[in-house]
């Protein structure tokens, strides 16, 4: 059963011949690059030429499930996506919970790849290995909630999982999400590359469970592990990740106006205790998750009365602190709003507060923002801009092309234009966490602070590491990156990857359990391995030490309050970061992976020789 | 120059005799204790004969310092005292900074061990390996910096390091500090057991620098270490151990009025924010340290005006949210007043608290305070209170028993008496971040967060370790103590250890460059044999797995409000930590050291025959 692979099927579905195919996974490139993330990458780097333009029909979406998708680990619902970044213009990963990585498992394929273009708009259907490629015309133009609703008449099937693409996607919102079973590939604009494919949706579902090496050995450690997760990470159930909002407010670390201070004077009614008070109806969990973070809300009264979302931390930052609203109500209705649209709400909020910059220094004006009062802490003018990016309207059509197209229309507010490669900044504040600079600024995905790794942690209270400390945030992030690039790629979520000993000295012993092979002490090597091949692609793509920069805000305008008062990290600073970061990393002065670390690290030839191709 | 030692001599001064004497540290016995906090816990050992009464003529102060002691490295001030405590009966172990360590060494001595019992109050004058016992008459009953004063014009030397017993030392009162140079020997009572025998002070003044192996290597990693403190420990240095103060109650986790919450609604008085804008003065530095820690405040205005002091996290803890006092001033002026006196800031806080409770629950009445209203907040009681403890007047008098005597008096009350080993909580929440409990439990002196394991950088965040996880947190606390048991003996100031390179995985340079002699990489299995070193110390005076318990509050009092509300630590949850901590430790199940462990720690002969005596 484990001859060599652990994972079996790729379904490539080629929409310009609406014709599909299954494909083996190479046991080999398996067993290189883990599953998830890893292979999506692999399968990227083979198929996509080099730098093309996101909306061209060779742009091609990679999702990939892992070795422990669909398993009885618990919280083993996650999938990876990879595709060409409309947002950003390069590679983009994106990992998203929900149900549909089991149900593809399920239905006999760990992989699909999605290709082409349909020449109107289709969904795909994927039922325990038989595929459909069918009509989507009366779904187009939907809204995400009653596409789903949709979806499950007319396969006739309630049970299904589904990724969706929602209007803004439709519309070519270059933010705009692929909605996964209520949570989503959120970041980089994967649902602007699915429906300029003319894919409306996937539905699939599955009921052939995964065949594992030792189910004993497995359901007990997943025993163990649900224990240890139910016991460990009662906060998470009970406020999900909101539980940080006020803890890094506190610390002076909260990203407030577009980044202007970091501490928010409307803290207060955005703290997770507040919304857990006043907001919460339950919580809501992905696929065999005994943490279920994920907290429903719902707005009791006022003008955003009936609205319902599950906003978390990033959410709560970019339309609370960010705007500077402070009307949590209005954050849930901005949350559900981007929900139904499709719109990846880390981005929409982030372009936004640098919108309410632009109105409130004069850059725009009403008369720009059809008589919109654009300004900071509106809670109303958010609402309406979420919708009039949606659906391309004014100065929403604008600010829908991200900060790629804005960058062009207002040259002169880079400065203050808070991004990485085009990717808006997440909610933490570089001045106030040097490490998390270095994660936006080296995120194989642009500011990231998954991807780029949450130095947080690390960097709270000073221990081993220090918030402003410059040495040793080169290692610290690389470290935190690869292992995160290692989990993306098992696929589990990262919420529950200590409990299984996922660390990043790895102990874990349920991958064992599952492919009858014990490679946990590889997995920091592998996980170095599918970073490092994530950088061959982005330096194929002409990205270099330039790219991994952050505006200049962050070098030249200290901190004006709270505990990080008066902080800048300089260019010079975060120079020395960088250059720790690329030794450590074996990558030239440039940011180049060197052809010596490449072979230490054992990557095929595949991609040894598209790293010779740039030498 | 260092063949085999790295320390040189200690000096025994006998007071009984009124003589002294120069004796040598056994250099295998050095190697093995490191020095400072591990060689005084081996001579206490070997000159306390089992369990005595703290005010027995038999029992000594052991002082010492390490091999780190007084060199270029920075904040390398700090010394050790060892001693049986007047508060909770059995060994204690405590540090100070400061200079007297450093002018101990530089008048040629690495210990001084004082013994016996004066007739009438003396002071001891060491300068540069001259001692004389002096006749202090006239400063008996002289509060501290009056006595400092006078000891500078009684050596005729201004520039001497001082240790002073205050007045409350010498009325015995069982949390009263040994005073140094603004700093102290604070917890436990040392400086009763001073007083007790006749000593108001010791004065020293020495001008030989510390010898070392390889004087530019060490000026070169003393350079970089200031630099990197400098770099690292701007928070440190703007707000002191202050910084958490906020935090902790954003967590859920500040002890508020005798831990009957853990959210103090009277923070926004006592941030450390507050305190920088509206009270601190100046930074004030131990020897050689570039952080500076220290803030020293004033207050300007009010009942308070004039009144001085350098309130850190714990002493607004226990006089600020154990208290429930929000008067920042209060604060100072109670930190002030202690420093006069002589005594410990947060035992006098954190019993002042549980009085109280006493108060507010009708054990005691106005009738037994002399009219005093004590209750929460009311921050003239708590400085009345304070004066009454230093003078033992009516109430007051009870009070400076501390828990040990109180507990005879009340022994209804233990459930709420927050103590371990008769040693006051510090300002941490055992049931928002369970391995603080463990920490407190098992800590070497009775319940204190340094010597028992800060568990709070490792709980903070999840990641690794879960504020409420209970797998993990035995093994945990264990290394955070080993690692904090070596630190204390080099002897090195915790906050700028990392730079230095001593964590966890200790990879500092500097002692090969002091003593020739590389054994970094054997520190933490000396931290572990120091640390067992203490158990068998406790064992001896009888301490078991009963006295390694926590208060029933902990156990059965969910806490009310925040982020950890609904929380307890039960007995069942407190004894599988203790049980993992016991098993890592080597330790029986009733918490005495294996011989076989001891054996594999390398223990010398002294150690095992004490141990053989128990078993």
């Amino acid at each position: 059963m484990f001859d060599g692979g652990y994972l079996g099927k790729v379904l490539r579905v080629d929409l310009s011949s609406r014709t599909w195919q299954s494909e083996d996974i190479d046991p080999r490139i398996q067993r290189k690059y883990l599953g998830g993330r890893g292979l999506a990458a692999r399968y990227y780097l083979d198929e996509i030429p080099g730098r093309i333009d996101p909306d061209d029909s060779a742009n091609k979406l990679f999702f990939f499930t892992g070795p422990l998708t669909g398993t009885p680990v618990p919280a083993s619902g996650k999938f990876q996506c990879a595709t060409v970044s409309p947002e950003t213009g390069h590679y983009l990963c994106s990992n998203s919970g929900g149900n549909f990585g089991p149900n593809l498992k399920f239905s006999g394929y760990d992989g699909l790849i999605i290709e082409g273009k349909a020449s109107s708009p289709v969904y795909i259907w994927i039922s325990d290995g038989h595929v459909e490629i069918r009509d989507a015309t009366s779904l187009w133009g939907l809204k995400v909630r009653e596409t789903v609703e949709r979806l499950k008449e007319m396969t006739a099937n309630r049970k299904i999982s589904t990724m969706v693409a929602g209007p803004a996607a439709e519309r070519g919102v270059r933010f705009s999400c692929i909605q996964v079973d209520g949570r989503s590939f959120g970041r980089g604009g994967a649902g602007a590359v699915m429906a300029g494919k003319n894919v409306k949706a996937v539905a699939v579902y599955g009921t052939n469970p995964v065949k594992v090496a030792d189910a004993q050995a497995l359901a007990r450690a997943a025993k163990e592990a649900v224990e240890h997760a139910r016991e460990t990470k009662a906060l998470h159930t009970k406020y999900g990740t909101a539980q940080y909002t006020e803890v890094l407010n506190t610390l002076g670390c909260y990203p407030t106006r577009n980044f202007q201070t970091a501490v928010f004077d409307g803290i207060s009614t955005i703290s997770a205790d507040y919304m857990e008070k006043h907001y919460k109806i339950k919580n809501v969990a992905c696929f065999r998750c005994p943490v279920a973070c994920a907290q429903l809300c719902e707005v009791k009264e006022g003008r955003y009365a009936g609205m319902r979302s599950d906003p978390e931390y990033e959410t709560i930052g970019s339309f609370g602190g960010q705007c500077g609203v402070s009307d949590f109500g209005a954050i849930i209705a901005a949350n559900a709003l981007c929900d139904e649209y499709g719109l990846d709400t880390m981005s929409t909020g982030t372009i936004i507060a640098y919108a309410m910059e632009l109105f409130e220094r004069g850059f725009v004006t009403r008369k720009d923002t059809d008589g919109l009062d654009l300004c900071f802490g509106n809670a109303d003018a958010l609402i309406e801009t979420i919708h009039n990016i949606a659906c391309r309207k004014g100065f929403g059509d604008l600010l829908a092309q991200g900060f790629r197209g804005l960058a062009e229309r207002f040259p002169d507010t880079l400065s203050f234009m808070m991004q990485t490669k085009w990717m808006p900044f997440a909610a933490y504040e570089p001045r106030a966490f040097h490490g998390i600079g270095l994660s936006f600024g080296t995120s194989s995905r642009g500011a990231c602070h998954n991807v780029g790794g949450w130095t947080i942690r690390d960097e709270l209270l000073t221990g081993e590491y220090d918030r402003f400390a410059i040495a040793g945030k080169g290692e610290l992030v690389k470290r935190i990156q690869d292992v995160r690039a290692y989990v993306d790629s098992l696929v589990i979520c990262t919420v529950v990857r200590s409990g299984l000993g996922f660390t990043d000295k790895p102990t874990g012993r349920v991958l064992e359990y599952v492919t009858g092979v014990d490679f946990t002490p590889e997995l920091l090597k592998i996980g170095e391995r599918i970073y490092t091949l994530e950088r061959v692609i982005l330096a194929r793509e002409g990205i270099r030490r330039k790219d991994d920069v952050l505006p200049e805000r962050i070098a030249s305008e200290p901190l004006p309050e709270g505990m990080a008062k008066g902080r800048v990290l300089t260019e010079e600073m975060y120079a020395a970061m960088l250059d720790e970061y690329y030794a450590a990393r074996g990558w030239d002065r440039e940011g180049v992976p060197t052809r010596e670390r490449l072979l230490e690290l054992e990557v095929d030839d595949r991609v040894l020789r598209a790293m010779d191709g740039l030498l």
